[in-house]
Parts: C-alpha cells; structure tokens; sequence
C-alpha cells in the first residue's frame, strides 16, 4: 500500500468527510478529491475525464462493460467473443449473458497464453457485438496483442464494442488508449498501491451501456450510488505516484528469480519469455500449490497459487495452456513490486529449496 | 466521521493489506478484518453472519435485493410493490424492471408519508413477488410501517420476498428482523459514521436471487469481487460504535429544534411529528433549498435540500405526501449527529432568520 494513497484516504475521511454529491460547500470539497483523482485516471491513459467511471472495484467494471454492452446491443446482435483465459469476472459474466440468449466464443490461447489472430478473425464475425480481451494475464503476465486485436475489430465490418480488461496492465505497462482503440477498459487501484474497492472504467465518449446499477444522479447515472470519495482520493494518489521506469528494476528481478528456477530440479516455468515482468508463474511439480504456499508464508514470503479471486481451484488459465493438470495444481505465481530487492528473490529461492526438499515426501501421498 | 472507524480503515490499509481471498496468512490476517465486521453487522440486525453480503453501498444492495429478487422470480409473477417515496435506487431499479415487462405498484402515501395499510392489502395480490419498502424515508424521517407490511404479506398467501431498505434507520431505532420478518435489509456505513463505499445486504437463508455481479468465488458468488477490506473493518468499527441511547438527546434536539422553527413566520415543518428524531424536513416558504442551503453553508452550517443522490431536482417524496410545489422547491432537511448540540441549534435558528432577512426579497423575482 502505498503510504501517499493511505494518507489521502485517512485525509478525506476524517478531514473532508462530505458527501460529493450534497450541494454544499463541504461537499464540494469532497468533489474536489473525486474530480482531481478522475483527471488523474484520465490523463493516465489519454482519455476524456468525463469518460471515467468510478465503480467499486475490477469486478464491477468488467461486468458493467462486458453485460452492459451485451444488453444495450441486443437488438443488433448476440455474439460476443471473449478467451479461455480471462479473469473470471469476465467469463461469470459471459456465462450469464449465455443464459440469456446470447452466444459467446471463448477464444482458446496458445502454449503462451496468448490469443492467435487467425483465430480472432474467424471469430469476429458480422453479428458480432462484444469483444473483451485483457491486456495482461493475472496468472502468468501473458501480453494479449490488444492493439492488434482492435484493428482485426475495426477491419471485420462487424459493429462490436471492444472491452480490454487492463487490470493488470495498468500502472506497470505504459499505454494510452488512442493507441489501443478500446471501447471500454477496466482498471483498479488495489493493483498500484491504492486502496481496494475502488476501480474505473473508461467508457468512449459516444458509446451507450445498459447500466449495471440504477438510482441517484451520480456519474451520469451509468454508474449511481455515493461515491467513496475516501478511496478514489487513495486511487488519485496511487496514481500520481505511477512510474513506468520501475519496470527496469522489475525486469532484472524477473531474470534472475527466472534464471536460478531454470536450475532447480522439479521446477518448470509457466510464463511466456515475453511475458510483463511484475509476473512470474511456475511450477513445483509434485508438490500442491497451497502446500508451498504455506510454506513460504510460513517464512513471511506471500506469493499466489493463481487468482485469489478462484480460492483453491485448479488454474483454467495453465489448463487452457495446454499444461497438465499436474502443473496446473502444483503452480506458484510470483508478482514483483516496486519494493522487491533482490535479497527478497534470494530468499524465496532459499526457501523454495528448503520446501522442495522437506515438501516432497509428504505430499507425495 | 468516526475516528475509530478512521483509525481501522487506515490500519487495515497500512499494516493488514493482505487479499482476503487469498491463501497465505497475511490474506487470512485481512480475512479476520472482514469476518468481524460480518458478526458485527450479523449481530447488530439479529441475523446470521452467512445471512450478510458486503456491497458497495446502500444503492448496490438495494438494486441487488430488489432486481436480484425479481429477476429469480420472474417465472413465478411479474407483480412488485413499492412506494412512491422510496430513495431512487430502489425507485430507479423497478423502473428498469418495467422496461423487462415486470409490473411495479408505487404505492401513494399519506400527507405523514407513510404507506396506507389499505392501500398494501389491496396491492399485494397473489401474483405479487417482492413488496421493497423502506424502513425510514431519508428526506423527511417518517417511520413506515415495516412490521405490519411484513404481516399483510404474510397473510396475503402471495409467495413475496420482502425487501427493507433501512439505511435511515440503521443504528438510529433499534430494530431485529426477528420482529421485522425481512427477506432481505439493506444497510450502510456512511450513515453511522463509518466511511463510504460500504454496505451490506442481510439475506435470509434459504432466499435465492440473481446476483448483479459476476466472478469470483468471494461471497459465495452472491457479490463477487475482491473484499474491500479496509472499508469493511471501518464498517465494522463503526458498527461497535452503535448507541441507541443517543436517541435521548437526538430528540431533545430536535423538539428544540421544531419548537422554535414552528414560532418563524413562513416557515412550515414537513416531518411528521412521529418521523425518526434525526431528521426535521421544513420549508422556508419563498426561498429556494439551494439558495438557503449555500447561504447557510457560508456561516459553516451544513445541511441538505433533500436526498444527496438526486442533485437539485425538487423532491418527489414531498410531492407524494400531496405538499405544493412551492413548499417542495423550499425544503431545507437537517440531520441530527450524536456530535450535535443545542448550541448548534441557535446558531441554526439565528443563521435561517438572517437568512429570510435577505434572501427573501433577492428569491422573489
């Protein structure tokens, strides 16, 4: 967390406690806060401020974008096409829209995790009205080629919006969207050092979604409700603070943790060469990805299994890979910050060692 | 705001930024954040802590009980009452429900604002599947009737779920929903001092609705999406905070209050006398809410015309209980904190004198 998200946080909500939308002067100072941190995500990826939408988190953004687009469009059409691999706030959302009527193609990925183009234009056809891709993986920093996927889009005749989910892009990989061409991006604070519970969705200007929530007059009613001017503050912050230079530091962290797993025994690495380096993902084999994660806790090291968000299920991201279900079970993902030093990675490959050696026996039941 | 809810958001951000949905112990440390402030919210309506959703406010959890509960029973009827005064998330949320081909009774009130008993008996007809009524208006603290509605449903032999919105009354007037026999109870934070971005939504085991928003595994799907600790472990202090007694002094003020408003020519009081006692709506006949409410605003008195969320508009919930248009383009509504004290209300009493001083001649053009 970073220490400037928290204070405004802290700031706003015992100093600027007002409500953003009472018409008072405080709170007009509480809107102040929730203007400056919409500029501020605007500016980050070259949009319009007004095409900023707070929303509560990933989650509520990916829905909003992916059913909001589906059930504004209906009458045009009812393909969308998404991939085998994204977050689940993409696919539970496609698997309700299924349930209603529409048709969704999941798009399957290659040995990298990424999506073939040949692929995406069989798919995109006439009556296509949704494309939603992430940007990149969260399980294994995969990079999906959205800028080409978005040209593939526009060149198909098909009228479909495009919806990148850049939740794990955002803040690490430089981007502005008029070079994407996006119809919609998700994006959070919780993965740049800001709070949790607060995302945005870029919307284009121009472009109409059905709502996910109805009520008051906030944010042109596409998305109404107080907004929590204490978390977008923190969100402004962490934005403020985004810097792309770190990823220097980042990508010579990523090659040498990657370099001393290569010459561990038992260990195969799940991430793509190209991969965005805050991500590293690989496997134990023959020991259970929640095994080892305790274990490194144990020792203060916190790494994932895969998404927090799945909770002890088996990894569909690896599945659809084409890795077996033993790696998929036995996968350790390693995400690096800007506070990570290289005496962290010799600890994890001290402790990864240990646990191998200790591990082994026991779970090999 | 509450410092100990400040102080819990801050520590939870700071110290305990763990993921509660991950594996790892310092997921868990956030997990027991959240876990808390669920027994809390659990106990504090006499609920089961499984029986509690966070969202991410009062709006969500009202559009997720009232769409939600529709659209799972949309094979059983296609009948919904409410009332004409309820706060525009829910009002909102039924008027996309009508454009899906449900069909939504906005019950009249009476001049208190409250529901007519009649009325209910003869709305609620065996096709009716969700009766939504709040439990205490927002602009004018009237009480509705909630017990009794319960009951005429009950009797009715309509299989309707009956959704409460209790954000007004929360923490304010005690209440179980053993008395009250909800299906579903929307509460939030920000209304008892605890931060914005947070609420709740009691669901009754056994009830099943569709869930607005889909993803991860976190909240047993019913509302997915990564756990706003922080926000949460403000909630939950903020919910340990709770005095019913406070009332004591609330309604000592606010007889004070309405005593020497009813003695200031041209002004008429809005909320029935048996309104919940941390709200007096009234009317500066002549002056327009904005116009009073900037003024007071300058002399750091900080008050509202009507419902936040409506920005502006003038208030359909003083039109319903039959008030003119003249008095609904007047209203001023204070809300009472327990931080607020006699004096506070004589500078509120000199500052509205002044005010229809000089205002009144600028208003009439």
């Amino acid at each position: 967390m970073s220490k400037a998200a928290a204070d405004a946080v802290y700031d706003a909500l015992v100093n600027n406690y007002g409500n953003p939308s009472s018409l008072h002067s405080k709170g007009l100072e509480a809107q102040h806060y929730v203007d400056a941190a919409r500029r501020a995500a605007a500016d980050s990826i070259g949009v319009n401020e007004r095409e900023i939408f707070f929303t509560s988190g990933g989650t509520e953004a990916n829905n909003t974008a992916v059913i909001g687009a589906a059930l504004s469009r209906k009458r045009q059409g009812k393909r969308i096409v998404t991939t085998a691999v994204e977050h689940s706030s993409v696919i539970e959302a496609c698997k309700y829209l299924e349930s209603l009527g529409f048709e969704v193609v999941y798009l399957p990925v290659n040995s990298y995790g990424a999506v073939e183009i040949s692929d995406l234009k069989e798919a995109v056809t006439q009556d296509t009205i949704l494309v939603s891709v992430m940007y990149v993986n969260n399980e294994t920093g995969t990079v999906q080629p959205v800028d080409k996927i978005a040209r593939v889009i526009k060149r198909s005749g098909a009228n479909a919006l495009f919806h990148i989910d850049a939740v794990q892009a955002y803040g690490k990989l430089m981007f502005k969207n008029s070079r994407l061409g996006a119809d919609m991006i998700t994006f959070t604070a919780h993965k740049i050092h800001g709070p949790k519970g607060v995302g945005a969705l870029y919307i284009k200007n121009g472009v109409r979604i059905t709502p996910r929530l109805y009520g008051g007059m906030q944010q042109h009613k596409i998305r109404p409700g107080t907004e929590p001017a204490p978390a977008i503050a923190g969100f402004g912050a962490a934005i403020r603070e985004i810097d792309y230079t770190n990823i220097d530091n980042i990508r010579s962290l990523n090659g040498y943790l990657r370099k001393q797993l290569e010459d561990i025994d038992g260990i195969v690495i799940n991430s793509p060469e190209n991969a965005l380096e805050y991500i590293l993902n690989f496997s134990v084999i023959g020991i259970r990805s929640e095994t080892m994660l305790h274990y490194l806790a144990e020792k203060g090291i916190y790494v994932s299994s895969g998404s927090a968000c799945a909770k002890g299920q088996p990894s569909y991201v690896l599945m659809a890979m084409g890795l077996s279900k033993d790696i998929a079970d036995s996968a350790v993902r390693v995400s690096f910050s800007k506070h990570n030093t290289t005496a962290d990675i010799d600890e994890l490959i001290k402790a990864l060692k240990d646990g191998i050696n200790s591990l082994a026996r026991k779970d090999s039941k």
